[in-house]
């Protein structure tokens, strides 16, 4: 087994801490500390252990525990960190996640030193929420009973602030995750071993990475241009301007660089650059759940007028098309509806149900000129019920080559119609213009799949 | 009485419809008439008639009613809306709102003449929804419960679907409204006549537009510039591409012009440009909230790291500065809170409370060097809980000439402080993107305001 699996696989974890200590700024405290163990000891599904090194509560030392787990993770102020970290690695623990932050040089060395002489890989130090995986249930964080739902979403972020920000979103919107890693000061595993596991992880279909600056740079890019064949990469870059890199320098102590030498490298890559935490997230969730899309030509099928403009507005904004739809398509939805103009966008009135979207939607989705198709549903003003909308991924369902993204436009609307449809295969935005960029990276990961090189 | 006037401030309204009629396809039906009634019955604090042409419920008749009302909602398929129209322009009506579309050319026309020959003012046709003042309680939009709340934002949409899209999310999100109009047609009551209205109302601080095309361009143009002296007007424009110019002109009849010609009007005109409907309710909820912005140096105060530099990238981006803090704010800062970098953007790190937040906001915002602030305070990974952030409004409100802008960033995190400071004057986003663009807009209205012409 590659020991950067026992990060996120580890047949066996112990977590190691104190009941007492509490560091005078940081992450080392008797509360931390007892929300780790209490979603250790919720979630995971493996054996747990816990050292509470001021004896309270689990074990009192490592030696005491009757087999040596795979995953030590470590929460203490630096020195004593250090201490248990070496006494892990003598005993032939695999992985250590380092939870604090704060280390001196030496402090580092002595943790690079476990690397050199047992082959020990570490995650961290000052990782602060540690690893998750939501198909064994581990989960280092110390947001107590916060648990994202399992997916096929991983998410690696060089920020603990960052990353818990997106495991909120993740958890508050039910998208679906396969592991999350938080990797703060990178001195051994980096970027490139979190996307050399994930590429290869079987649960992990889209990659999310919050970066500010890499190390081995080359290697880093050679590894995502292989991933990118079978997988998507999604990258958002912190410290992309002058001032903000210096201060993303001094924040996890990784050199920057220029934020055209990073859009270039990330489009050798075949990474696709999104510009903030909910595109990261909306983009990977119609990633997950829908095909690239293979030609330019958007169809949108609408309820409402207005919002079919702006969606029209987002699309060519976006670099796509507007579908020129068939003849017949146009003649045939214009025949079953009375006052319905078919000229895409296509606007179905405002008494449409789920008949009328059925049909409209077989229609488009079946024309050869379509290479994918934005649906408007909003309730407000209209016919539309929630329960309408079961049928868009049914009909999408049938039509795997082509994808279909949802807008049920505005907020009690978007969250009605989110409650029906927010774990089906159809994306939803509450905005055309999200739906839209959204085909648009659809669009993208079609051209990068087909790039030849 | 300016009749226009009477649209939003009847001191009696009458809704003529039937409980009978259905429209083939359109906004006339029995059930829509129902919602409208409830509507009437349950919002609207003055007198409300309703006639029945179908004789179930209310009134038969406008000569059956004690007295004429100044306002009547019109309700019915085109040709009998026309017929009820002349009866009461005729019988001194002031106002007309006209719901449902498809008229022909000689309905207009017909409609029209109440204008020339009674000064009866027409809002319409094909509003949908209508017209709406939280003041009075005036409601004649058909979503059955569905009033936003008291505020001094007011909505013009030029469609039913943006507008209803508007509505939903004011209503979801508590963004307090004036006014809502939906003007449909505007074959009489069109931008400027609302404009001029709005400008002068007392309840309305902020105007937002919905529009796809504008009749009387140079008059629209000039009153727009006068009133941004005194208040905001933001504008969102549908069918910006030439293929969705084209579909809006079929969609409102109006022509739509050149997106350059439109941008440079609202430039002259002094009216802030946005770019979604998320976008036009963020940016209103700051311009109602918080002062404009004097100058562009901004300081971001935050308890976590990776955001805050996303941030900082954001407002610059925005073309906006982080401000230079003042060596004594630093050091105050550095000097109080041991472990805390005070360079901007300040980590308070992330065991900060209300108290640290307090003293740095004190210590900022008195800070010549700032213009405004950009407090970012997450939940998770943090120490920092929900009701913490009353201290943010409260420091915020000694300053009242530097804008604050709050970032709980996230999904749950942001529907907690929401749940606290969401009627409070600081203005909140769920991710630093957004406050940073609420920044650059507080800003651009600043210069709005200075401009001499």
């Amino acid at each position: 087994m590659d020991k950067v699996n026992a990060i996120f696989e580890p047949k066996s974890t112990v977590l190691i801490g104190s009941s007492k200590i509490r560091e005078r700024v940081g992450m080392a405290s008797p509360q931390l500390f007892g929300n780790v163990t209490y979603n250790m000891k919720r979630f995971y599904r493996n054996k747990a252990y816990v050292v509470d090194i001021d004896g309270r509560a689990g074990y009192k030392d490592l030696s005491k525990l009757p087999e040596v787990p795979d995953l030590a993770v470590i929460m203490l102020p630096p020195e004593l960190s250090v201490v248990h970290a070496v006494e892990c690695g003598k005993a032939g623990v695999r992985a250590l996640v380092m939870i604090t932050g704060g280390y001196k040089e030496n402090q580092r060395a002595s943790l690079l030193r476990l690397r050199e002489m047992y082959g020990t890989r570490i995650l961290g130090p000052n990782t602060i929420m540690g690893a998750l995986n939501t198909a064994n249930g581990l989960n280092t964080t110390f947001e107590i009973d916060l648990m994202p739902e399992r997916g096929n979403i991983a998410v690696v972020s060089q920020s603990g602030g960052v990353g818990a920000c997106l495991l909120d979103w993740a958890c508050f919107f039910n998208v679906g995750i396969s592991k999350f890693a938080f990797v703060g000061d990178k001195i051994d595993v980096n970027d490139v071993d979190l996307l050399r596991y994930l590429g290869k992880d079987r649960k992990t279909k889209v990659i999310c990475l919050y970066m500010e600056g890499v190390k081995n740079g080359r290697e880093f890019i050679d590894q995502a241009r292989r991933i990118v064949k079978r997988k998507p990469i999604l990258v958002l870059k912190g410290g992309v301007t002058l001032e903000s890199a210096q201060r993303a320098k001094s924040h996890t102590a990784s050199i920057a660089g220029s934020n055209e030498v990073f859009d270039a490298a990330f489009k050798k890559a075949g990474m696709i650059r999104v510009e903030n935490i909910e595109e990261l997230m909306d983009m990977a969730i119609a990633l997950s759940k829908q095909p690239p899309m293979l030609g330019d030509n958007v169809a949108i099928v609408s309820n409402v007028g207005g919002p079919a403009i702006l969606a029209a507005d987002a699309v060519e904004r976006c670099g796509l098309k507007l579908a020129a739809l068939s003849s017949r398509t146009k003649r045939e939805i214009e025949r079953q509806y009375v006052g319905v103009d078919a000229s895409n966008p296509i606007d179905l009135i405002a008494d449409a149900k789920a008949e009328r979207y059925k049909k409209a939607l077989e229609l488009v989705l079946a024309d050869k000129n379509v290479d994918g198709v934005l649906v408007i549903n909003m309730l407000k003003s209209t016919f539309f019920e929630p329960s309408d909308s079961r049928v868009i991924p049914r009909i999408a369902s049938r039509f795997s080559r082509k994808p279909v993204v949802d807008v049920p436009a505005g907020g009690e609307d978007f969250a009605k119609v989110y409650e029906v449809l927010g774990r089906s295969s159809v994306p939803l935005y509450n905005l055309p213009e999200k739906a839209a960029r959204a085909l648009r990276v659809l669009r993208a990961y079609g051209m990068i799949r087909e790039r030849k090189d």
